[in-house]
């Protein structure tokens, strides 16, 4: 049995149903802060995932067919996230998304989500012509593609959080794990 | 102090971090629906929304002046939600987005998100031909506009939940909340 379990970005946002799935769970599989985030709700064995690829996948997938197994997914498992990488049942999280779109009062159906996350996504930015974007960003990304359109860039959400609004040339990102808001 | 607190769309989806703020509201409104979602964190008064309007959001902003208010939102307050019309802290739920996602193991950047709920959202559905569209739908929506692709009509989710996939022309809705997921 194999549950792919969201369980937030932020203390405090696993959902009663997952935190269920959790503490019956035999093994939890998770990276260092998704434990962390987790942690109270484990009473099993809890393994640190370090690496992503398809081997582990099918190990942790040949483990289920004999044990309780969860794997966490901080944030949601279907928000670039695990939920596609691994057969099992998916348990949503709250996301970085919708913790960018709450802080901006902007909604999910006026916006497009682009993964631009240790990934080439030139050719979906143009997709600026039809709605707003919500990019997931690292370092490399360049906001200066969009020109002078009003951007927002969000840092660090639930941590030292930062949110700073401007013109999309004149904005750097610093972290790794940002969000970019770019108006239509 | 007002709160736009996301409640999920099944049992047991709220939050730690939602239960908290419906527990320590002097006044909760919501719609049946999200009431009874959250009927066992809530400690004050209550109060059913039946009409959503502004002259309803008005008068529960002035009431936040002066009290602890939180108004429940199903699903997630920035999914065609209340996030967007009262002013206020926002705290994500769970949406049916999130569900039907899971659901179907279709990542959220892959897709494009639609209101089609009690609206004409015509001109938008021409992004078929950028990406796969998770539309929010009601009775009146005729999936037959895109003919003979691949879509996936989830109703009742968490309830007497039915998934049917087939052919767009050949699907009917019955439900006034359906979600009707269209393959590139």
């Amino acid at each position: 049995m194999l549950n792919i379990v969201g369980v937030g970005i932020c203390e405090g946002q696993i959902t009663e149903r997952a935190s269920k799935l959790i503490s019956q769970a035999e093994v939890v599989f998770g990276s260092k802060r998704a434990l962390q985030l987790a942690s109270k709700f484990i009473s099993g064995e809890f393994h640190e995932l370090n690496r992503f690829d398809e081997r582990i996948y099918g190990e942790i997938e040949s483990l289920a067919k004999q044990k309780k197994v969860v794997v966490l997914s901080t944030g949601d498992p279907m928000v670039a996230g695990l939920g596609t990488k691994l057969k099992g049942n998916v348990e949503p999280g709250i996301s970085s998304v919708q913790m960018a779109l709450a802080r901006l009062g902007e909604d999910l159906c006026n916006a497009i989500v682009i993964d631009a996350h240790a990934r080439n996504a030139e050719k979906e930015l143009e997709l600026i012509e039809k709605r707003n974007l919500l990019i997931l960003a690292d370092k490399k990304f360049d906001p200066s593609i969009f020109g002078t359109r009003r951007v927002a860039l969000l840092e660090n959400i639930c941590g030292n959080e930062k949110i700073l609004i401007g013109k999309a040339n004149e904005i750097k990102i610093s972290s790794d794990y940002s969000i970019l808001f770019v108006w239509r």
